[in-house]
């Protein structure tokens, strides 16, 4: 699961949920815009019947943006989950639109696609999780989403093409759908993770990411989902950074059906099952940020030697934040004065002297100083797709792996004409 | 002083300066880039007379970049004014190479420059105040610089020519020299301010900017002067952003060379010589903004109503620092919804439904929600060269204004390609 810019792979399926997406007509471009979600949550296995609620749906989980600008599916969706103690019959998401800084108007128009979405499901509104991504402070069209509902919950499978068919109707700027999954085997029994993502920009997740989905079909209370959720996230989609710019619509779903009839109550199989969800979310990142706005080069960034994980994580981001650094790397341009400059302003007591720079596998400053280096190998270490750089400040023991990217032309040129 | 990209205005020479600068073939386009101030201090009045260092220098105050990493003319200029009690004989500057991350070598190299130019003049080297700036992490050639100084001591003058000679060899990315002066009468004295400064990027000081250098001919003790310097640069140097980097070598040098005989003791000239410095101040940083690395829009932002200064920055420089906001500028887009998201994800208690947000003089954003405002208006406002922002957070009665600028594809081409 760790290597970048992969081809697409198989996508395994788990079982209960039903994936669709139809053209609402709420992008410009007229692509597919609207995307659903089913849980029918069928067991096959007698656990299945022990719980109360056998019928249709997930036990749920979710984590969401800390900006404090927040969209109307993030409050309503937020709302919903607490009412229902963490069920989800359904998900619906519209991209071309984030329903962000809309107001009261907006807030409404969120509710009646969920009251209207529950009606066509007979569930309660509650159970509706939605999602909005696009443009901010534009109302959203909900009367062109009231009036596909039924032809987009009609066209909905178990296949692979209609999850595909989901990852692209939530794209905006993204030039790929991103979708992973892992299946393995837990008390004799088969479970299947699948997450998909979008985000392309706009990425800075505070204990949370743009969209992502992930879909298990084990049993678990959302108390679980949501204790496991969290610590996948903090070592996948918390560690990454394409623009520093925090979303407003930050969203990051975990659905369980149950329907593999697998629980994950003892050490063993939790185990396991952590594993393949931070698999599956590591992979998202990791497709996030190869995907990010005008990317040329991605950087894995390590910091090492950090008294604490705060430490370590807030020296990552200034240096993954720094325009200077980010468009040296565009250049391939193995300018480590940048870098070290980036370390000394973050707030952090750094020593400079104690501070080592390695670009690829050569070292290019050894105690806050220039280092003898091929500066030829430097730069076409730089020029490959993904490039290693480690920071080590000789400090402590504690380590973060951060997922960054380049600033490039082209990232300008993206976001100087999205709205106009 | 508040009109941004003005022609050149006239230069004022205060009393007691000369300049000069030559090219030391640090610089690989043969560029001057070696300058020099002279302080001779020769006062036409009785006051001087009192002064127990009648002889030629002047009083210094300065403030150094927050940055850890630091340059070694700034480690060494700060503990030279300190062993001199703020005194200070001449400045020698080089462009072309910022004596940063060069460890021990690169202080015995700054403090041969100074031991050099110490024995030229007959001073100590800690009367020499030492400057660089350029790319970071190489070896200074000190030699270089050895070899020029009898040419360069030589070449000194107080003329307007010398004056924007010295400007120009302090020059890296600018694409302009950087002056601004200003008289004055206090107590039947005539008194003159003049300012000089590099910065083209890597501009976000804390506490000081790149290198400026401000130049009087009052009489003041170097506290004074330290008072009225932070004073001025508060609302001037230190409320400005390009780029979101703080340098490692930023410094203010303030120096009085006491030689028009007016002093700033009393309420009324004190007042008058610091209304002087911080228009010399606020002048040079707007034309730093203005020169600002691929800068097509130099944004006035004002953060209003907050609770306290503090507090006005963060929102200010939140905003400052978003790519996202940065590059919607780029594209004079008024793409309001970034700002609000971007005061939204600043870490202060912002109520979003509190916010107005005003692009030139319409109302785009009324209490977190979108307002009817003219688009095509508010595009050809972002358009002009300047365009006041205004963000108001309805929570106190504290106002900043920040000057910034938008984020191009020219920044990042520059960027790209500095060093290799």
């Amino acid at each position: 699961m760790t290597a970048l810019r992969r081809s697409p792979e198989k996508i395994r399926l788990p079982l209960g949920f039903s994936f669709s997406a139809v053209a609402a007509g709420i992008k410009v471009s007229g692509r597919p815009d609207l995307a659903l979600v089913d849980v029918w949550g069928q067991a096959p296995s007698p656990v299945q019947a022990e719980r109360s609620s056998a019928a249709a749906g997930a036990t749920a989980a979710a984590l969401f943006t800390k900006n404090r600008v927040v969209a109307a599916p993030v409050e309503v969706g937020r709302r919903s989950l607490l009412s229902t103690g963490g069920r989800v019959r359904a998900v619906v998401v519209n991209s071309g639109n984030a329903n962000c800084a809309t107001g009261r108007a907006g807030t409404q128009a969120c509710e009646r696609v969920c009251r209207e979405a529950g009606k066509l499901f007979g569930v309660s509104a509650a159970e509706i999780f939605p999602s909005s991504t696009g443009i901010i402070g534009v109302p959203l069209p909900a009367e062109k989403i009231h009036a596909k509902l039924p032809e987009l919950i009609a066209a909905r499978s178990a296949t692979e093409s209609s999850v595909l068919a989901f990852a692209q109707a939530i794209m905006t700027t993204d030039t790929r759908p991103k979708i992973a999954s892992v299946r393995f085997r837990a008390a004799s029994k088969e479970v299947t993770v699948l997450g998909i993502a979008k985000g392309a920009g706009m990425i800075h997740p505070q204990l949370a990411t743009m969209l992502v989905y992930v879909f298990t079909d084990v049993s678990a209370s959302p108390r679980e989902l949501q204790f496991l959720l969290r610590e996948a996230c903090d070592d996948s989609l918390n560690c990454m950074s394409i623009d520093g710019d925090t979303s407003t619509n930050d969203t990051v779903l975990l659905l369980a059906s149950g329907a593999s009839g697998a629980r994950v109550k003892d050490v063993r199989s939790r185990k396991k099952f952590s594993a393949a969800l931070t698999a599956v979310c590591q992979s998202l990142a990791e497709q996030i940020v190869t995907d990010g706005e005008g990317v040329q080069h991605v950087i894995r960034l390590f910091v090492e030697q950090a008294r604490s994980r705060e430490e370590a994580l807030l020296v990552a981001r200034t240096i993954a934040h720094s325009a200077l650094v980010k468009t040296a790397w565009a250049g391939a341009d193995p300018n480590w004065g940048r870098i070290l400059a980036a370390v000394g302003r973050c707030g952090a007591p750094i020593e400079p002297s104690r501070v080592q720079i390695l670009i690829g596998s050569q070292k290019v400053c050894r105690n806050g100083v220039a280092s003898e280096f091929n500066e030829q190998q430097a730069h076409r270490d730089l020029a490959r797709p993904v490039c290693d750089i480690h920071v080590q400040l000789g400090r402590g023991r504690t380590s973060v792996r951060f997922l960054t990217t380049d600033l490039t032309a082209e990232y300008v040129r993206i976001n100087a004409d999205y709205s106009t």
